[in-house]
This record gives C-alpha cells, structure tokens and sequence, in this order.
C-alpha cells in the first residue's frame, strides 16, 4: 500500500495525424507501439489553443459562503451551476488568470489565491488540464466579460454542501473535485 | 442561500451544422439565439457513439481499501492511476456496464453496487456524461477487455488519501470527484 509505484515504459509514437479540425478542435490519430510490441491506433483531442491551459476558481465571499455562477452549457444543453473558470490568456500566470475571471464573472478580484491541484478532464483522450484555485479576502472590482447575458451569481452555505450535490445541474466533474478540495482546505484551516 | 433557483429560458437552437468528424467524435456548430436576443455560434464536442454513457467505479475490496488502475493515456502521453471505468455498451444498465468493467479491468465482480451521481465531462462544450458507482462485496470473476498491456492494479487505504491526491499522476477530474463521493457515503456508513 502506498509503495512507490515501478516506472513505466512509455509506448512509443510512431505517427501522428490530424484527422478533423475546427476553430476550437483538432482530433487526432495516434499509432502507438507498446513496450509489449502491441500496436494500436488511438484518437486524442487537441485543443486549439495549445499549451496555454485553464482555471477554476472556488470564492469565498466569507469564511463560510462561497459564490457560484449559473450559464448556458451548450454541451448539455441546460443552465449549469458551476465554479468561475476560463482560459489562461497569453502572458498570464494561472493566479492573473483566475483573478481576471473572478472580476469578470462575479465583480470581485482576490488578494489570496491558493493553486489547490491541477486537473485533467480526460487524460484518455485529452490534454486539456485546469488549474483549479481558491480565492479569500475578495474586494469588489468588476471586468466585462464576454457572456451573451449577464451570469447568475449565486451564494452557497459551506454548510449545505450535501444539498449541492444533490442537485442535477450541478454535475461538472471538475466543479465537484473543486468544491471537495476546497472543503479539505477549509476544514484543515479551522482545525488549526 | 440554498433558494430554489429562479426557471431560466434555454436559448434557442436555429441552426446545428457539423464542423469536423472522425471515428470517435464529432464537432458541431451552433448557433444559438439567448432569451435577451443576443446570438452566438458555439462550437460543441459530440461522441460519435451517442446516448451510451459511460460509468466509473470506485471497488472497495475491503472496508478500507479500494482499487486503482494504472493505464496508459494517451491525451496527456503518460501513466495515469484512476478507478476502472467505460461505455456502457448497448442494452447494459449502468450496473451491468460497472460490474463487466471491474471483471475486465480488476479481475473482480461486485455484489453491491451503489450509484453515487452523474458527473459531466464538460458540460460547457461536451455531452458526455458518467455515473459514478461505489462497489462493495467484490468475489473474484476475470473477463478478457481489450487492453493493449496488462493493467496495473493498486490497492490503496483510505487512511492515505491525501498521498494520492498529491501525486501528479491522479488528476484526472472524474476520479478525483469520484473518490469524495466515496470518502463521503464510507463515512456515513462508519458513522451509523
């Protein structure tokens, strides 16, 4: 248990080609040679904007609330309630970028940032990585953003976090992990 | 806090258009006309094997120990720990779908297999969507998957969780939610 793990041997790329591209998308074909001689064929997703990565922001509006937003999610089709998040801009670091969304998208900037970890969406078939962080000691500063119509801001108790979880428009992977790693954090910090 | 949210109007869709596809995934357009008038083109990631879903597990095989995979990926091109998971192939629950899965991928089925929540990939540009199971009262069954190398199986305590969290190999977003929601319901259990 909790061993280190023995190194791994990489397969080998032997090719790669782009398949289908998009102002957004490019997929990919892999053809892979394994450290067992095993060929295969797989399809990866590149984003087109490559290397510059993504943030989530947890917020923290007092010691116990923190603020969520609610915005059209055209992949499912419905009003999602999730944490901040966008695009690291070119030249930013992930702490700029979170606090350029944060006035964007809820009108506060953060004088503490903590980088929680950062997660992969689908490292199956993905490089797309997000540094998910958390924002204290917020003041009020508000960016225009880009949204079609104005975001939901939405304040929630670090006490009903069950009741959240509950709920099927809050169901992105990435704002889940988010919210328990905060809460991990929060927890150790009033245990001290 | 914790109100019932206020209904919103779902933009209306006035045009889909198919941007790129491969095997595996298909780029969609958009265009999108939200309730204020604004319109928009978004761009949307559709799998090309729609409606299946997919399913994740987190195997306890004892009450304080679950299992991990180790498997190659290939969006980020390196190794990474995370629990079984796949398609749910036709005409499969998502129970059926977990309990196949976890004889392929850990040589294990399982008597008890609680739904924890869906999780979506990433609702803001992606269908894709994934229950998330806890398994329980594992009994030893292998069935052949198709994998193109063994898999590594770890088995890790729950007393360690904050090791694995902090290992740069477990990040992928789904495994990461997926283990709270199993630290959560295991804790409730110990609790009553």
């Amino acid at each position: 248990m909790n061993k280190l793990l023995p190194e791994k041997q990489l397969p080998q790329i032997l090719n790669t080609e782009t398949l289908a591209e998009s102002r957004l998308f490019r997929v990919e074909s892999l053809d892979l040679e394994f450290s067992n001689g095993e060929k295969r064929t797989f399809e990866r997703l590149r984003g087109n904007r490559p290397g510059r990565g993504a943030v989530m922001i947890v917020p923290m509006v007092d010691e116990n609330t923190f603020a969520l937003i609610r915005e059209y999610a055209a992949g499912t089709h419905n009003y999602q309630l999730g944490f901040p998040k966008g695009i690291i801009d070119i030249g930013e670091t992930p702490e700029q970028a979170a606090n350029r969304e944060l006035k964007e998208e809820i009108g506060m900037g953060a004088n503490k940032l903590i980088n929680m970890k950062s997660l992969a969406m689908a490292p199956g078939y993905s490089s797309s990585s997000m540094h998910i962080l958390l924002a204290h000691s917020l003041y009020p500063e508000k960016l225009d953003g880009d949204e079609p119509e104005p975001l939901d801001i939405i304040h929630w108790s670090v006490n009903n976090i069950d009741e959240l979880l509950q709920r099927d428009d809050f169901t992105e992977a990435r704002s889940v992990a988010a919210l328990f790693l905060a809460q991990q954090i929060l927890k150790t910090q009033n245990d001290t």
